[in-house]
């Protein structure tokens, strides 16, 4: 399901950058436990959430969706 | 803006597919008046409706995101 998939690809770049989940939330102006729903795929998350999350992650949004 | 370029990706997307606004909300199961607010880039569209854009219009999901 799409929103499981996304959060694992968040997860994979967020420990390629070597951030914790409470590292990439300050990085990404969201709240830690927001960040751990959006890798569990709980939350269906919105484009300008995405587009924060792309932008602490240092990559591109279509990145996020390589293999989608 | 991202909702207005991503907004301007779908309206590209779907005169390619030759559709309408009201045949792309047909094939996505989405609300006509809906599909006109996401092409003007007025609504912070969600991941699941996101795919379910990409599926209508036959498009992977980081096509929407090529140019971004």
């Amino acid at each position: 399901m799409i929103l499981k998939k996304f959060g694992e690809i968040v997860r994979e770049q967020r420990k390629k950058c070597g951030y914790s989940q409470e590292e990439l939330s300050f990085h990404a102006g969201l709240h830690r436990t927001y960040i751990g729903m959006i890798e569990r795929g709980e939350k269906n998350i919105t484009l300008l959430n995405i587009e924060k999350i792309a932008k602490a992650l240092n990559v591109k949004i279509k990145e996020l969706f390589d293999e989608l």
